[in-house]
């Protein structure tokens, strides 16, 4: 591949290193770039240089945010009162983006996976235990993806909060909206069953 | 979305503007960097800012070059009889990987193309028809994806150096290797048939 200019492989090479980006993608997306203005690579460039500038974890939910406490944890329209638990910020904006919860969030920051070798201590479960512990929270829902470790790190917060009488949910499984039944695997259409609710 | 710092909002924006990139595409890309070191960022946002330093077309078939000739046209061992068409840069690297040409390219920066009001004057044709007016090719080969633009730009073409006694030929259209002859279209089956050749 010497024919190919360095500075073209070296971005080949970078891009190729994304999730779900291939070589050829990577080729494409280069020479796509090359042909752009110069003021669109410096835009794309240096927003990926200072995209963890001034960032830090929010003090109260571990969430993303630019000061101590993120745009969320400060809204007073919001309740603190409720508390859901997320596996990370793609889930929190997935969540938001429904503007269908006005309470507080709390980003674990990952999933308990004896295979991938997170435990417990590698996630942010202290802070919300700690969170639960001061007495507000009324209720925690468990908005984690419906897999085995989903599963488990629900299982195992569920066991440090119980002691504090508040009432813990988790988001609905069932047959997503414009799915067909027919298609759904035998567990989910079980849990929807378990977890009709009234006409 | 005010929810989200506005350096990851910058990054997420500059994603979804790349081919084939949407928006949760950008997201999902932005946050996998944000988990990533410091460095990883630096390499990724510094190949993309100095991706086209120093960066020029070679003199010769118009590919993207370091020097004043690329490597291609400057490897003594290759032919300068046989001159291949291609489209863009990206079908030359296609081409160079299988190593089964040895001969130069030219490389025409785009197709002729009037509804995306891409005229003749706006590739490198001029140059090709000069390499061929200098007497020493041969042959002609067209690379060019088999399209209406890509026949129209090979006939504009073939009536400028056709009078300089040249062979002028084109890659082979058919059946893929590996491709079914019941799935492939009439004009495929067509020329595939046209363009037997002994077994």
């Amino acid at each position: 591949m010497n024919f190919i200019p360095k500075s073209i492989q070296r971005a080949i090479e970078a891009f190729s290193k994304l999730p779900g980006i291939g070589s050829k993608s990577a080729e494409r997306l280069v020479f796509y770039l090359l042909k752009k203005p110069t003021a669109d690579l410096q835009d794309l460039g240096q927003s990926i240089l200072q995209l963890k500038e001034g960032l830090h974890y929010c003090d109260v939910c571990k969430n993303l945010a630019t000061e101590t406490r993120c745009e969320i944890c400060k809204n007073e329209q919001r309740s603190a009162r409720v508390i859901c638990v997320v596996e990370d910020s793609l889930d929190l904006i997935a969540l938001e983006k429904t503007g269908s919860f006005k309470g507080l969030y709390h980003v674990l920051h990952g999933i308990i996976s004896p295979i991938n070798g997170v435990g417990p201590d590698e996630l942010t479960i202290v802070d919300l235990i700690e969170r639960v512990k001061q007495g507000q929270v009324e209720e925690v829902i468990f908005a984690l993806n419906p897999s085995m470790e989903g599963e488990a790190t629900a299982a195992y917060i569920t066991r440090y909060i119980s002691p504090y009488s508040v009432k813990i949910t988790r988001i609905a499984r069932g047959i997503p909206v414009g799915g067909h039944l027919e298609y759904a695997d035998n567990q989910t259409l079980k849990r929807a069953m378990e977890g009709r609710g009234e006409y």
